[in-house]
């Protein structure tokens, strides 16, 4: 999570002006918000194959310094913003006489979403990324989204803005993108489902007597880094399907019954749409972000991208099974908070996130996190905490409210 | 194979004229040839399921009169036109006094093709399907195409005439309508292949030598009728998938060497598009003819049928290979041809057509067949025959001379 700083705004004034810069005939002005994380990271590697394409506004970063300095100097942006005030010095400094502006700090941040660009590709996650993805939205413009808050915790807001400012949200993530590739929005009236497919998780074969005994270090494959370890909990307890289901609903204009996930260990098949013809559309590919990316990049046209190539003769089997609710409680919560609306999801991704963290704490065990989040959308329920936020703060003050309910509950 | 009659065309003049027939507005006009055969009642199962969307013009068949005579009463056509003429006294009496007009022989069925309709299902297979398809392309509308010899023996000629009328050709066969649902036509650029799905055939497990020895019942797994045991062999030698290809060729504008077949034994997958962006878009149904047809009706927009939906976590398990030049030395041939191209695909169809009917009478071994193949290229080549058929006359005189050189062939 990144902290609100309260600093005031550098000075953003530089000599060399935005509109001084070479803007060429079919040229994509592009911003790219959490630069150099993994979405930031697989963008700019497409931009870089692709130099002449792509005319760089803003690049932010939450605190990763150096690395954005690399980029800054590489790329040449009109701005680059660090969201880390204690590294304001340094960018400043680096990016000296260069004509590319330097800025620092939450309101920083959030006032680069609002630089005219065709396309701002929305890469902070967490409830940081929330507000940046909003106002770049607020623009009218075309938006990568790779921030699932922004449809988790606030998604009736979120697309009632996109839908206000004639905005386009392209989706980053690879089940969406799958999605997306495939669905028919002149014929949406026949679609009858989509399908967004998961590996299933580390847990995907063991019992519920044998989950109930899992420890952080069977359900962490990987485990890198701090958001590393959220998602790779919340693939083992099914809930992140849960919430990408949450966010699908809130992308493709269909009944929340409509959405379903099938487990496919093997992740060739990243989505399907169903149709009342009997077909099945999907999109397949190798698991590389660059594919999504390129496709969200070039739409509607078609980009290309250096993913390996999926080789189904070399790959030889898929497998396919139904989720298990009786196995996987979170995932049952998550739909359960979808059809109850209003306030639930947001409550459930906040009650969520508080129960992983305890469990990596070995605080709580594996399949008290599902118990947890119910325990917390109940005493949200009886609480009168369930209605629509009916603002990004009140959204916001949601989440805050359940996670100190939810720490309560644990604590009791 | 129909035979052309030569008896004079009975009189066409009936009582009640083609524009006194209702025509309600969004109604679609669509004349079926070949009604009575898979193609055919497929697609007369739709219209009976939304039977206020279309209008009759033409229906015909080749000699099931009985069956062409329900179906004319029920469907109430313009014109009902059996070929055989033999059953024209059968059809003129049934349909007497109803307003349907009957006919009988070639010419009629010819003729038949050039009435006007908003759409033309071609569901003639074999030779005999040909000339009727080219005549309903000159009239510039849109037609479901199911014949594979259009594009096989006279490709080149059959998709000139097509843009010329500027007709549209919708493929109904399954692999080829996959295909089409996925494949981006504004961004032909873009795509790097086109995969065709086979299942693999009888002998996909047998080893050359097993292949060898193989019987006319060992390939033959459900011998219910004359066309059925060609295509059945066929696919035991991959020439159907070849010869898929080289209509894949002539449906979609791409390169030979960008379309390729995979072997996918449980035929969930008919077809896969794959573009530069490291996508991979695919068209995925159960086994029904009525999902492509559905498709053809209502292209751009998405019809209904009532096809079993594909339940991928019921099937389980799809799996992938390589098709084996080795063992299957058909489909090189097939992919030769089409490489060769002008000529070369008439005379491999020309001569698998009478090598497949020497297997089935144990006149020749499995094997045996693409060896046949292969010598009627290599004799039609010496002889010079291999140049592109520059009508469709000399596309069937092609036809008919290399069917005689391959009995010769196999006399020798």
């Amino acid at each position: 999570m990144v902290d609100v700083m309260s600093r005031p705004q550098p000075d953003l004034t530089i000599a060399e002006a935005p509109d001084a810069r070479p803007s060429a005939a079919g040229q994509m002005s592009l911003s790219v918000f959490g630069a150099t994380g993994s979405i930031g990271t697989s963008t700019l590697d497409l931009v870089d194959r692709a130099p002449d394409r792509y005319r760089l506004v803003a690049v932010t970063a939450q605190s990763s310094v150096d690395k954005l300095i690399e980029i800054a100097l590489k790329f040449r942006p009109e701005r680059a913003v660090i969201a880390d005030d204690a590294h304001y010095a340094t960018l400043a400094d680096a990016l000296a006489g260069t004509g590319i502006e330097a800025a620092s700090g939450r309101a920083a941040l959030i006032e680069a979403a609002t630089m005219p660009a065709d396309m701002v590709m929305a890469g902070i996650t967490g409830a940081a990324g929330l507000e940046p993805a909003l106002r770049a939205v607020q623009g009218g413009g075309r938006i990568g989204l790779a921030n699932k808050e922004c449809l988790v915790c606030a998604g009736s807001l979120f697309m009632a803005e996109v839908a206000r400012a004639g905005a386009r949200v392209l989706p980053v993530d690879s089940e969406h993108n799958a999605v997306f590739q495939v669905f028919d929005r002149e014929n949406v009236g026949r679609i009858e489902k989509v399908i967004l497919t998961a590996s299933g998780g580390p847990f995907r074969t063991w019992t519920r007597a044998e989950m109930e005994q899992a420890k952080p270090s069977q359900a962490l494959k990987h485990p890198n880094w701090s958001m590393g370890a959220k998602i790779t909990i919340d693939s083992a307890t099914l809930m992140n399907k849960g919430l990408e289901i949450i966010e699908a609903f809130h992308l493709f204009p269909l009944e929340a019954h409509q959405f379903e996930a099938l487990i496919h260990p093997q992740s060739a098949i990243h989505g399907l749409v169903q149709y009342e013809d009997g077909s099945l559309l999907a999109q397949l590919g190798a698991p590389d972000m660059r594919t999504p990316i390129a496709h969200c990049l070039s739409w509607p046209e078609r980009g290309t991208a250096p993913s390996a190539r999926l080789d189904l003769a070399a790959l030889a089997t898929l497998t396919f099974e139904k989720p298990d609710f009786d196995r996987f409680p979170a995932f049952a919560l998550a739909l359960a908070a979808l059809k109850r609306g209003e306030g639930a999801p947001t409550v459930l991704n906040a009650a969520n996130e508080i129960a992983v963290h305890a469990f990596l704490a070995e605080r709580i065990g594996f399949l008290d996190i599902a118990g947890t989040v119910e325990a917390a959308l109940d005493a949200a329920e009886k609480r009168g905490l369930l209605k629509e936020p009916g603002s990004l703060e009140a959204a916001l003050e949601l989440d805050s409210e359940t996670r100190a309910l939810t720490r309560h509950i644990m604590a009791a």
